[in-house]
């Protein structure tokens, strides 16, 4: 450690931990090389995604699942909340409060809301470097929360190991509203406020759901076996989401979800998938520097007036973006 | 016009023009050179966006406008179905076949479904290829639907001049529920299925989440006006989102739905805001074709075996994901 700042993240400072994360978030110099100083440090802790529909009681579960964890002091937990979908909501920054009061005076847990970056992209990679610094300083695990089931929280699903999808009873009775991309990212379902009428139905839609993804849970089926029982007769090496019930605010369930994804993380490491999902993630990241870093080198070499003059021709369709694009990056047309 | 295809979907032909979408999706040399011929003809027709949560009636909507569009033949309608969140649903093949069932015989619409093309920034840009060859096909209006209301919803929006937001009684209840980030895009609120119970508690949300977004109209309650009544005694420059109740499956509702698009495509001519999404419009699709070229040149410029071997020294965590993009792009550490 030759910086300051990563040594004493390093060292358990809650405090310089704080400003290096607002730092990377910002993408400050200093956070970059704080990063580069800490990235050898990093690789242990186990990232777990959760994500769900608004109304899913998705924060409460998480919160939950955190307490649990943190039972006789065992395990040092970080928590980062994403929304990537209300860039202007400011949602995460009032459920950072109800949080800090739920989860306050234990200093084993860290919470970090993050607003949206302007882009996916941008997004996913202020998130994944958060996660670098966590890791760094001895967080595990490191709970990534998004809110929703679009693109932006698939993207933000590739980072974690472990990936929970949570829904509720009333919310995923339309086949629809379940979907298919987030599913396919699904290692762990979850239907909470597993008290309330209407669960029955849930699960039988997300059963249904994985049926039609999963060809061997439809396997099961057809030998006649129970759903509930199948993992067990299948090849170890193919993971079956489970579904799980919880009411994460009174904590039913949630000990059960802790064991679930601890056995997920066992499954992932005998198989090698946990490398391979680790070396998945790290070219994602480099490929979106590298993208970053194109665009930052176009801006510096093509003058301002020779854009505003391309663009001009492409608003009075003399030009087409295409031809344009090309003039910009090229220097000549086609 | 120098090529068949271009000259072909500029005189009519509806296979001709089928072709064309196919190549201008797949992004071939054939659908490039196409599309720069015919996009000094663009700019002319009406882009309207509807997108809404599954489970709205969105798609019976659209359906239920394209038909209002068609009485008295008086415009051709075409219709771009994308579904940003769902890569993997096959959803929108679905939606297509119900759907040209329902419109089916009348060559004045033409619809087409959209997969998704793997990243937001893909799916925008084929998009606004295919809106363009619409467009100078003579289409107008073109209506872009889309489902759900996240990040992805966000960015196709952006492609359109006019945005219509669609809730179900039922689905909106929870004020959490309606995105931040969609309403800010929005220009007309549609209630479908308004004859349904609960259509009252969707319309108040809508008008409370609308009242924390257009201070505008928080100002009309200061005066004790009507909120229905606002935008009469309000600057006129200044646009303030309807909120319409409609039964998309009986037609109710869609004709004033057709005249308040129709009424925001005059407003945003009036005031030159028609000019300016235009213009924000072509801007973006520039940049992301400008980025598509800046990757391509750089996957070709790294050799595939320095490209592994760098990789190979972050999955070690040898080399931090930022030392290694500067190495790729600039050829040198830091």
């Amino acid at each position: 450690m030759t910086t300051a700042p990563a040594a004493a993240v390093v060292s358990g400072n809650r405090l310089a931990l704080a400003r290096l994360l607002t730092e990377v978030e910002d993408n400050t110099a200093g956070g970059r090389e704080a990063l580069r100083e800490l990235f050898p440090r990093t690789g242990r802790a186990h990232l777990i995604g959760i994500t769900g529909a608004p109304g899913t009681g998705k924060s409460s579960l998480v919160n939950s699942l955190a307490r649990n964890y943190r039972l006789g002091n065992r395990k040092r937990v970080a928590i980062v909340a994403v929304d990537p979908s209300s860039p202007f909501s400011g949602g995460a920054l009032l459920g950072d409060r109800v949080r800090m009061r739920d989860l306050s005076g234990d200093d084993g847990i860290f919470i970090r809301s993050m607003a949206s970056r302007g882009s996916l992209g941008g997004l996913a990679q202020a998130t994944a470097a958060m996660t670098h610094v966590f890791d760094a300083a001895g967080y595990d695990p490191i709970i990534i929360e998004t809110v929703g089931a679009g693109q932006g929280e698939v993207e933000v699903a590739r980072l974690a190991h472990t990936t929970v999808v949570v829904e509720a009873p009333g919310l995923g009775d339309e086949i629809q509203a379940i979907k298919a991309g987030i599913l396919e990212a699904a290692d762990i379902l979850v239907v909470n406020k597993a008290d309330r009428p209407g669960v029955e139905n849930t699960e039988r839609a997300l059963k249904s759901m994985l049926e039609l993804g999963h060809p061997s849970r439809q396997s099961i089926r057809h030998h006649g076996e129970s759903m509930q029982m199948g993992h067990e007769a299948m090849d170890p090496d193919v993971w079956i989401p489970p579904i799980l019930r919880t009411v994460a605010t009174e904590g039913t369930g949630v000990p059960e979800l802790a064991a679930e994804i601890e056995r997920h993380a066992e499954h992932l490491r005998r198989t090698g998938a946990w490398a391979e999902r680790e070396r998945q993630r790290l070219q994602a990241e480099l490929e979106s520097l590298v993208q970053q870093s194109l665009v930052r080198d176009f801006r510096e070499r093509v003058k301002e007036e020779q854009y505003t003059k391309i663009l001009g021709d492409v608003f009075r369709r003399v030009l087409s973006p295409w031809d344009a694009a090309k003039l910009l990056v090229d220097g000549k047309r086609r």
